[in-house]
């Protein structure tokens, strides 16, 4: 396999498995509340990268894991991810009017319809994981996958990452701080994503379990780098939200702590120790790997 | 037993027990993001009826179930009211400034602090019902547990009866209408409170998952028909909220669609039909008679 080649292929089949599945698993916009589900599905369907899913999907490949078992971990992360950019959109946190190249939903809806879809998909979520017939794993390992989903985007986790990231506009972080940020707003959802895809494996050995979530850990920050790095050098056309955001709201980010040089440095780093943390891994993990390197060399 | 005297004695014990429950399962403020933190203990801790636990409790009780097993679903179903609670006083949806005889959160805080908050809260009922080892139940119970609360409070549940609630303003709703919003915006939480005890006796009769369901169904109605009914008569230092806030907001209440008598008939006749689904249960279930009781005849 060629996996530079054949990651597109593989990622555009994941969006479009996704898209189905998150389809299927959100509530029909006739039925009532209408335009609460008309704001979920709003928010949700038609467009976003779906990199979390692609990891479920991507780590799932890695272990040999029937993809209809990974639907429903796929879509939950999602769904908590999707309710975080609403949540994260208002106009009392980012106040941000564009996602995903369209408008936000409070722009497209209302503040208040806003915020119960974003606390509805959160609902939606657990329900998914605690529910799916499809997804063929030991009620023990559901209620693995259920902790480290609630742990990862609670107050510790993604949640947590957002008040900190709230808290520092204008302040001068030093880099463990700017770190200690992402690796729970951002960084939370990327090794839940790699970590529920492992716990639908029965019995994968601890070591093996450990070098994923290593690799995880790798992407999920230098996921945040490129983000910082496209911030400031793409345009908004490209990004699908308004670009230099960050920059204008005086927000610590990486280029302005390392420089352009230095925070490309540092996520061409985590991509090599990404790697290194697959080597135990054969063929399968490919696509993990091609998505490390695509990380880091995304355009928007 | 005399029901109506020991009740206030239980009351108290249960409130006390969730008092302690509630603030070993929230994180510390000392612990980072400690402003996300204090904010979460703020609005959850040191008031509050505790309804909903006081059921879970009552619940167990009638069933013989040991109050360590039933501390778990009482946090979670509690950590749902209380988020609720909080995006429901924000300004994009009721706007109140009080609640629970003190500031709302986002007035001790921030509307962003606010938001996160809840969101957090959310999660932490989640990890709550997924890790606790506390809850002696098998797996398959605790997954049912969690799908449960997902649903009552998703959008098909208490964050629908809000959509509904908000759409509602200045409308005339009928009485079939007015009802389907609170069966979801309070009642689904109530029924989720009982089913959550209910489920942690393995192999309950369905014959007796039924009669508690119905119970609880007819009290969820009752609660909010009584909730409407002191909007009108009580006042504010009373209610520890403001006063004649849905009266004023035109909001269709019980009061407005059957007058105020025709309001309190059918609070009693909702309380008699709750005594007549626990008919099959003995002296042990004293305790959710006596809340029925104590619900259409509260003061605050």
């Amino acid at each position: 396999m060629n996996p530079e080649n054949s990651l597109e292929t593989f990622m555009l089949a994941c969006q479009s498995r996704v898209e189905a599945a998150l389809d299927a698993r959100l509530p029909s916009a006739d039925k009532a509340p209408a335009r609460l589900h008309e704001a979920m599905r709003y928010s949700t369907l038609g467009a976003g990268k779906r990199m979390r899913p692609l990891l479920v999907y991507a780590t799932g490949h890695a272990l040999g894991i029937a993809q209809t078992t990974l639907d429903g971990p796929a879509c939950a992360i999602e769904f908590i991810h999707v309710y975080s950019l609403i949540h994260d959109d208002l106009p009392a946190m980012d106040n941000d009017d564009l996602r995903r190249g369209k408008p936000t939903c409070h722009k497209a809806y209302d503040d208040a319809t806003a915020i119960l879809a974003g606390d509805a998909l959160q609902a939606l979520a657990f329900h998914v994981l605690a529910h799916d017939p499809d997804i063929a794993v030991s009620a023990e390992n559901r209620l693995a996958m259920l902790e480290t989903l609630a742990t990862a985007s609670g107050s510790l986790g993604m949640v947590g990452g957002q008040a900190i990231d709230l808290d520092s506009v204008g302040k001068a972080l030093t880099l463990p701080e700017l770190e200690g940020m992402h690796i729970r707003k951002t960084g939370a959802l990327i090794r839940a994503s790699v970590c529920l895809a492992a716990l639908t494996q029965p019995g994968l050995a601890k070591r093996d379990q450990e070098r994923l979530d290593r690799y995880a850990k790798c992407i999920g920050l230098s996921f945040q780098i490129q983000d910082d790095i496209l911030d400031e050098e793409s345009d908004t056309a490209t990004l699908g939200k308004t670009q230099g955001k960050d920059r204008d709201a005086n927000k610590p980010t990486y280029p302005a702590l390392l420089g352009m040089a230095g925070a490309k440095t540092k996520a061409l780093d985590l991509h090599e120790e990404a790697l290194d943390s697959l080597r135990g891994f054969g063929e399968t993990a490919d696509y993990l790997r091609a998505i490390s390197h695509f990380i880091i060399n995304r355009r928007h």
